[in-house]
């Protein structure tokens, strides 16, 4: 495994050779656990010339010994800490003096930095004479959003569970069920393999129209529509899937609703394709679903991509810049919320691959 | 209900006045709920001399609307986005350009920024020459430290079903068990009343070395400390409590461990007063386990408040400058993490009162 934490250093530290910089700083958990495969933040020093270095609170030492692939491993203490033997400590009160103290002793003078804060800025350049500091987010961010082939394996499972998870929630969800406890059978199902993406959405009837909903009391009737969005985390990688039921036959306006959802997302994925821009593919949607008259109705993007965070880049929008490549996984989740009626959403992973798509999440969309 | 959030506003209304400035600004999710009671975010505005304005995404604005105590609610569109009749636009690409166009409604010239970033602040300057900002991050955050009676009530049933998670992990926890049986057990029970404030933590064995951790596929065996680390979010508000459990019957080391941590916390849960300084409780449960000789494994803070966020302010911490006031609420839980023989951490919730304290959390803690 540890070759592919190789390649993203290798990576990385090519993009910062092209800028001439020193070290790299990565300071977010996600990216952290990215170039570590450690959960637990902290920050990471990629040095161009050398190994990286892992600096944490005491809090995740032992854990940060046990799960991450770097070997120098620093802890942040106060001078008059009582360390344990094997602690290596950086004395500093704050998380900017640690950071400058390391990149004293790498004897950085430009640095790339992923998430900088004026803060950080400050600190680098008046306490140490930093003269160059490159923000590398979008690097990162760039890097994170085309998935090698062990992070495609870890989703693979991700995907599995979250369909476990929904074939539970389909036999549960009945006339006189109540969303919570519907949610509360998906959770035991996402805890017995690994951690939720995000907290289940089951929303019922007039709930339906909200996208965002925590699962209430509310019990399923007849004629409802029940949205239930759902995903697990495993090996630390998201999956996120969305199905629409309803309790009845639809008719009427509820009906082409269901199928007006269902249709825009067939189109938006077929239109998925490496080099296309991402808000392209949310205007195949948008305007199937305008056609429609339900444009008004659909008041978010299309989708997003998934991986170490349930939402990360790129992202499938009006406004958005994004470009899809080959290997990114993107959701495709047309969503029409019609107040006074109800709200549909209909919820896939997709992976951009070389001659098109292929749809991660195969199960059966029209549950209605 | 509504005389709370009224309550509420007055004060900062009030903080507001006492820096002349025209509106404060609320930006961060947990803060807008403090104010509003709508959990999805957004931004609200609170004019020192006028009613609140909230805004939001087009994807939350029914949910908006549905829980907030806010009559005037916005939502930030492009100009060619189809909308819904009732829905009130701020046309803009950014939020910060949203903000800017609010603000001049408004006619602010000086505000109070709760959240700020170099971002906003620069559009604040130059887009529309706002000649006074005022951080009022730290305001709210001391306001939210100290809770009132509604925010009790709510604390108090999220507590009740935390006990009551506690208590279905202990009716499952036995050898041959896994750390992920248990973690689904509790995500049931927590999820069949509410969310789970934080990622339930079952770590056993080798695994209760780690002071944060994911429940993994470790069954549970003879000689086991097991740390179960649970908190239920009921009505936007958290609890959090542990308990460490041992399989068998303790000796040597391991019942010194067990009974250093329980003595620590007592000691420390009786410093607790108001007027005390947070770094002084720290002390008394740290000083404890120095004699003992524990003091380097004791390798995190005694503990924090808790609320509408399960780690808010103030902290208990070697390094912390926050007084304990009446009405705060505080997690108590010292914890000794030896590697090669085990974790213990016993976590309460402590309520300063006008004499003293109580704690929240009663539930049984020798469960060794």
């Amino acid at each position: 495994m540890s070759y592919v934490y190789d390649r993203r250093l290798r990576k990385i530290k090519e993009k910062a050779s092209e800028k001439t910089l020193d070290v790299v700083i990565i300071k977010s958990a996600p990216n952290v656990f990215y170039f570590t495969g450690f959960e637990g933040g902290g920050v990471l020093f990629i040095p161009v010339d050398g190994d990286p270095i892992l600096l944490v609170s005491r809090l995740e030492y032992e854990r940060a010994k046990a799960t991450s692939f770097v070997e120098d491993i620093r802890v942040q203490a106060l001078k008059d800490t009582p360390l344990k033997v094997d602690e290596k400590p950086v004395y500093a009160e704050t998380a900017e003096k640690a950071i400058c103290c390391l990149l004293e002793e790498l004897k950085a003078k430009k640095v790339g930095v992923e998430a900088p804060t004026p803060k950080l800025e400050e600190a680098l350049k008046k306490t140490i004479g930093i003269d160059t500091i490159v923000d590398f987010t979008d690097v990162v961010t760039s890097m994170r959003s085309v998935k090698d082939e062990v992070e495609l394996e870890y989703m693979a499972k991700a995907v599995k569970v979250t369909e476990r998870a929904m074939k539970r929630a389909i036999e549960v969800i009945d006339v006189g069920v109540s969303e919570r406890e519907v949610a509360a059978e998906i959770a035991k199902v996402l805890y017995s393999e690994g951690v939720p993406s995000f907290e289940p959405i089951v929303a019922s009837g007039e709930n339906s129209v909200y996208p965002h909903f925590t699962p209430s009391e509310r019990k399923i009737t007849e004629g409802d529509l029940v949205i239930v969005d759902v995903g697990a985390k495993i090996n630390g990688y998201c999956a996120d899937m969305t199905r629409t039921l309803y309790i009845g036959k639809p008719r009427g306006k509820i009906k082409e609703l269901l199928y007006s959802v269902l249709e825009a997302q067939r189109k938006a994925i077929e239109a998925i394709a490496r080099g296309k821009a991402c808000s392209e593919v949310d205007k195949v949607a948008r305007d199937y679903l305008r056609e429609k008259g339900l444009a008004k109705f659909f008041v978010h993007s299309l989708g997003h991509g998934v991986g170490i965070e349930v939402h990360e880049k790129p992202a499938l929008s009006t406004t958005s810049k994004d470009v899809l490549e080959r290997n990114m996984v993107v959701t495709v989740e047309p969503g029409v919320y019609v107040p006074g009626l109800g709200g549909v959403r209909i919820e896939d992973m997709v992976l951009v691959t070389e001659k098109g798509y292929r749809v991660l999440t195969t199960f059966e969309r029209e549950l209605f």
